[in-house]
């Protein structure tokens, strides 16, 4: 993954956002924290998303050590992908996430864009 | 703002996400949390963004009502950036990215990219 924020490596946030701030990524978290686990079930709640970038952002996740993928079928082989307590841990910044927008985004589907 | 999540409107984090989901913005918003409220100081604090770009950023967060632009001088016409009600209660999320960061990036220069 490109490093969005060269300039700012000090900062623990910018360091988050490294791997975070990309299209897609919180949502991605969002739904494995939901306990939503399987491919198919994560590109349906995603939808939007395409299965390629779905697999690319899981593939980056697992590498940078926030999700692990296991077999929970090997004829067809199929995966799940599970938190790492790293993943876990980014729960509170979803839930804050959470709080925020259902009380400052309420309306935010009104607002002009 | 081009709305990224156009399917996930019912999600409070991916209307979150909508706003503050861009490169930048989440940065931008620590820096008015931090208290630097000057466009000059979030310009050299913000090391990588184009002086453009702050201003298009500090435009969204003030038309959605996260920010207020003050003129603290008239002569020369000179503006700071004070969080709202809305921006100040980001914090949180500001906080635990800042936590997670902390410790599960703090080696994330170190992790090839």
């Amino acid at each position: 993954m490109k490093r969005q924020y060269e300039t700012q490596q000090g900062c623990p946030i910018a360091r988050s956002l490294d791997l975070v701030g990309d299209r897609w990524t919180i949502l991605v978290l969002r739904d494995l924290h939901r306990g939503c686990t399987r491919f198919a079930d994560l590109l349906r709640s995603l939808d939007g998303i395409s299965p390629n970038l779905l697999s690319a952002r899981l593939k980056t996740l697992e590498r940078e050590g926030l999700v692990e993928r296991r077999l929970y079928s090997e004829h067809p082989p199929r995966a799940e992908y599970v938190l790492s307590d790293g993943g876990r841990a980014f729960g509170p910044v979803l839930r804050a996430m959470y709080d925020w927008g259902t009380t400052y985004r309420e309306d935010a589907a009104a607002t002009p864009v």
